[in-house]
């Protein structure tokens, strides 16, 4: 089987957690170790998130003062990929992964009149305790903050996926039965002008949206989403939540879910699944291979109703 | 023709410059444009410095008052694969390559026991004008501090490249013509403990001596150090200097240069042209494709002596 799986960029380094290398590293290996058999026995691709990585890159790049401008998220998503690819690379290999494992640089095509760019969703960085607090940075650097539960933190726009730069190598890659670390942090977003020139884009995409474009347009047989709760949950937040095993897509739509943390994760489901026709999976990293057997998380399942329509052809325009 | 360009760090940003993204990514460009015909016309990996960028990182790190611990080179090392990976592969693209681009990030084989880890020589980050000042500083983090021309700056340990960890994928990319950047900054280096494990190492590994690795591993037909200097001089500072048009490495290893800078450039090219019989050149970035002809820079041939020794096969043990 050709598998996607993303990590999220919280379960790298926890909510509050201080965010020392030796720290993040840990979490890897625990990662890479989850990774192990599948691995072995398919071809794998792996996606990671950035959010918590590329918010503390900023607040530094901020503070430098022998800088005039901080960097922008273009240039620190790509040195998020570097740093997470590393960890990731050396681990898996480690862990006992015995084919090459490659970490490749991507770039994800992203529309310069995306909505998003006015409506920015994406929590990055360290969450401050102090609504005080995230205001003077916000006027200070120029940020939008929000509240995220019971913190506030730095937002970024998150416009959509339409594309990965690097598709066909990636794809060679794969062919080659190389372990992939690819699209992290979501790509760095780029956007192409009239004369097909690329340029970064101050954004960040969802990884689990980026990861599901990957997967369409490698046509993978499963989109894995690997976090750090067990599966999604009915009536979640209620007295009568309950772990859902099995949905399909026409139900998992009539759902509402939040919109920062699960809710990407069920559009990029759906739209996997919708596409391709193959099966996705939500739930906790280390139950990673008992996703792909349907004995632990979330299970997302074409509609019966569209059950019978081919699988489409995608790929970059 | 499989060509080896290796690009200066200090070719991204000159001595002494703002280190904003937009002046280094408006270097890059120019790094870009002149390798274009070199991608057009042959297979292409392309090196690159990073003593100035990982530096900047290190200080950032250290000023970062939410870590415990200032991140450790490897990790740093590891950004800058990224950062710059990214620029030059959206800016080959600008500049009109049309074959598929990857940015790998590449881990570079060290010896523990490498006695370089005692001996600091690499100069990475800003140089500071007064001794006071980085006699401060080199307390404060515990770093050790060199003479850099008029100036003081941090030195690291430069450990030998022995091999390259991803290497079989850059094989496999440069066999599919994909114009390859990698082994960035040197490659980060790792060792390898007793049961095969690797670890970052507290160094930055040479770029030009990690660019002759790869070069002698992919037996490539030539080696091209790129830097902001037009040629090797002969008599260098001296009334009398004078370019060297073209030296056999016999006649090269008699002469002495400058440890910090062209003294690895140096050593490089007669590890590459001894070990395959290649050719090596040294010149301006912007004479890319003139050193390849011989109508610029300073070309390195083999020793006649021993020119007709067979090529030897090497590789990563």
């Amino acid at each position: 089987m050709r598998i996607v799986a993303a990590l999220g960029g919280n379960a790298l380094l926890e909510r509050g957690e201080t965010p020392d290398a030796a720290i993040q590293r840990r979490h890897v290996r625990r990662a890479a170790r989850a990774l192990v058999p599948l691995a072995a026995n398919h071809e794998l691709l792996i996606c990671h998130g950035n959010g918590p990585q590329i918010g503390i890159l900023a607040v530094e790049s901020e503070a430098d003062e022998t800088l005039s401008q901080p960097f922008p998220l273009d240039a620190l998503g790509a040195q998020t990929q570097g740093l997470i690819g590393y960890w990731l690379s050396q681990e898996l290999r480690n862990a006992g992964v015995a084919r090459p494992i490659a970490t490749i640089l991507t770039q994800t095509l992203v529309d310069a009149g995306d909505p998003a760019f006015d409506n920015p969703t994406k929590f990055i960085g360290p969450v401050y305790k102090s609504h005080h607090h995230a205001e003077r940075l916000a006027r200070e650097f120029g940020w939008t903050v929000a509240q995220d539960g019971r913190y506030w933190r730095r937002v970024v726009p998150s416009p959509q996926p339409l594309g990965l730069i690097e598709l066909p190598t990636i794809r060679l890659l794969l062919q080659a039965r190389v372990v992939t670390v690819c699209t992290g942090g979501g790509g760095v977003p780029v956007t192409e002008n009239e004369s097909g020139e690329l340029s970064g884009a101050e954004a960040v995409v969802d990884k689990d949206l980026a990861a599901a474009r990957l997967a369409c347009d490698l046509r993978a047989d499963a989109l894995l989403l690997l976090t750090d709760v067990p599966a999604v949950m009915r009536d979640f937040g209620s007295t009568v939540a309950s772990p859902i095993k099995c949905i399909d897509t026409a139900e998992l739509k009539k759902m509402s879910f939040p919109a920062g943390s699960m809710g990407p994760k069920v559009e990029a489901c759906v739209r996997f699944v919708e596409t391709t026709g193959g099966t996705a999976a939500i739930g906790a990293l280390g139950d990673a291979t008992a996703l792909l057997d349907g004995t632990a998380g979330t299970l997302v399942l074409p509609d019966p109703a569209r059950a019978e329509r081919p699988r489409q052809t995608v790929g970059i325009r």
